[in-house]
């Protein structure tokens, strides 16, 4: 096994002591509260996308998680739900994962008398509403719950302490903008845009490096916590590996959030300057990319790693408005930290007119398998 | 040593799994936030009261806690504080009481080149506010740091999975009111009154019973988390074994709150039904007390009991109009949950005016050995 990188959130101290040091609390957090535009309201979708997986998942803690083995030093089972917003997708999740694990114990074990227990460690970003979280959390349910600040860029759990990682719809945002993108000198300035869907190579790049950094570090900091032949699950947006990035569906999204931007310049209502400065730290890779990030980092085998349909169970046509709803309730903090927060309103009420004129387009970015689902064990 | 009751929180389910049923959130949790009236801001006395007890912590850790054992099997410790409301007075307790563990482990083991690793649970109810807790928590810490909501007069955690509990000001804090006080047709039914000083004897054994009830319940819980050979320490207000109830400083506010109510419900404010019916569920016990409580129990080895003076780190006269702010800000929420939000600040204007008449006899109470500092040992 190769050494694993010194953690770059730790400073060690004299004392025998180490001192964590975490970034301040950002602004990549879904919208809190029970509110029109919340995400507790407006996360089915990805709820339904995440359940185009739940039996592959349950698949692979059958088949490749030694749960027996997991539980030897001690009867509790310990799990971390990174990037978990604030419900309710993450308890459904929990408790899946929880009735999975407990399914392969009685396969393993089916005479023991020994009752496993869980504690899930809830974690997102400081900023995040983790008093909706808690106060939303199931009343009976099969778990301790803990909620755990920070970003999981970084080191949130002590060594060899965790068996078990989920992580849903989070790894697509990049722990920051690439600094590339906020020099008007560089290659990489993103002039009219908000993202690199359509964008020049230097920009394209600028992402792809930053998200192989940000993996580089979140599989580091995992790598440190999670125990020899614990599990961790990925979903997250993917991007077939021969597919042009700008078919996705969410790509057209983008495009048409900067050309609405780029109209509101038009009229006045915003500078250019504000959108020229404005990226969106989101990156959606192929399977290739993320299998070469895992191989290089080393310190995980992957046990699966496949691109799904996420809206395989979703019947009929997209519902554009509902989409956009969707997309506000995770995204609005970033636009709303940048812009002034009166003009949001108007950018998602032409977005969705965009959107509904261009519905055939949405329909077949949307059908695509693009969502991957990544399943590694801790070597 | 003694079975450990059946853990009334948990509800056992088929399926290999157990199912934690909690209590809804409650209103007994100090004011959040930053602001006029915010815990965080007004906090700072009972920081300094626990700050005469910091010597006699760090003597029983070093004297009766065995890190080395502790940390035989991982070099991570497990640290809870119970009722940690929102900083910073929990943020300075943690960081002593890990310096005092870093300093036994060296003691204990010069030659180690193992550096211990802290996880610290924050917990409170799950309606206190934790988004301010995890924003405040210092950037630079020596431990990791997780959020845990749930009554601690109930399980919080898996079982053997705690090495040391700190519960500082918040185990005078009954689960509930005395059901017997909301009974008009009974002895304990408290007309005129708020809390049991100077009530009948019905009134008094009630709150006492409560008390006992709770901290069986308590302790029953801790037992099970605690491993063997962990500390717990618990710092609250205490009654000296032969003074009457009365003359506590805390009485003497909680009898000048029922007569201030008193004067509103004359003045035709509030109804007298409105008084009747409202009684703090908080309990104040003696060394005696306690010890009784601990000892039938079993679990815990009492190491420490004894009485301290709260005020003794400070200087001069007792600054009245502090100690209401302070008061009101662990307390306002119970006032405002029952009463009508408007009258509370009439109510605590009121109540500083009365309190300024009685300085004198503020100050005698305020000065007495009534802070009780228990230090347990899980056997």
């Amino acid at each position: 096994m190769a050494e694993v990188a010194p953690e770059p959130s730790l400073l060690i101290i004299g004392g025998g002591g180490e001192t964590v040091r975490r970034p301040l609390p950002d602004s990549l957090h879904v919208n809190g509260g029970d509110g029109t535009y919340s995400y507790t309201r407006n996360s089915y979708f990805q709820r339904l996308a995440a359940n185009v997986v739940k039996g592959r998942i349950k698949g692979a803690i059958t088949m490749k998680l030694d749960v027996e083995k997991l539980s030897s030093t001690s009867n509790t089972i310990y799990i971390a739900d990174l990037g978990c917003a604030v419900g309710p997708n993450t308890f459904d999740a929990m408790q899946d994962v929880i009735h999975f694990i407990q399914q392969k114990y009685t396969l393993q074990c089916p005479q023991s008398n020994t009752t496993l227990q869980f504690l899930v460690l809830f974690n997102d970003q400081p900023s995040n509403d983790f008093n909706t979280l808690f106060t939303s959390l199931p009343r009976e349910r099969p778990y301790y719950a803990a909620g755990v600040p920070g970003s999981f860029h970084r080191r949130l759990f002590p060594e060899s302490s965790i068996h078990f990682v989920h992580c849903s719809y989070a790894l697509h945002w990049l722990s920051k903008v690439p600094e590339e993108l906020l020099d008007k000198n560089c290659g990489a300035w993103n002039k009219g845009r908000i993202h690199y869907t359509n964008a020049p190579n230097e920009v394209v790049q600028a992402y792809a490096s930053q998200f192989a950094k940000d993996m580089e570090e979140f599989l580091c900091a995992r790598a440190m916590e999670i125990v020899t032949g614990g599990m961790m699950t990925i979903i997250m947006p993917g991007l077939p590996n021969e597919m042009p990035y700008s078919q996705l569906a969410a790509s057209l999204m983008y495009d048409f959030m900067a050309s609405t931007f780029m109209d509101m310049v038009n009229e006045g209502l915003i500078s250019e300057d504000e959108v020229d400065s404005f990226n969106l730290p989101i990156y959606t890779p192929s399977p290739a990319e993320m299998a070469s990030v895992v191989e290089k980092n080393g310190h995980f085998s992957i046990e699966m790693l496949e691109l799904t349909n996420p809206a395989s169970l979703v019947d009929g046509q997209v519902d554009i408005k509902a989409w956009v709803i969707h997309v506000r309730a995770a995204m609005e903090r970033m636009f709303i930290k940048h812009f002034s927060p009166d003009i949001i309103d108007e950018m998602f009420d032409r977005l969705t007119k965009k959107l509904f004129m261009f519905t055939e387009q949405v329909e077949s970015g949307y059908k695509d398998r693009t969502q991957l689902l990544v399943v590694l064990i801790r070597k």
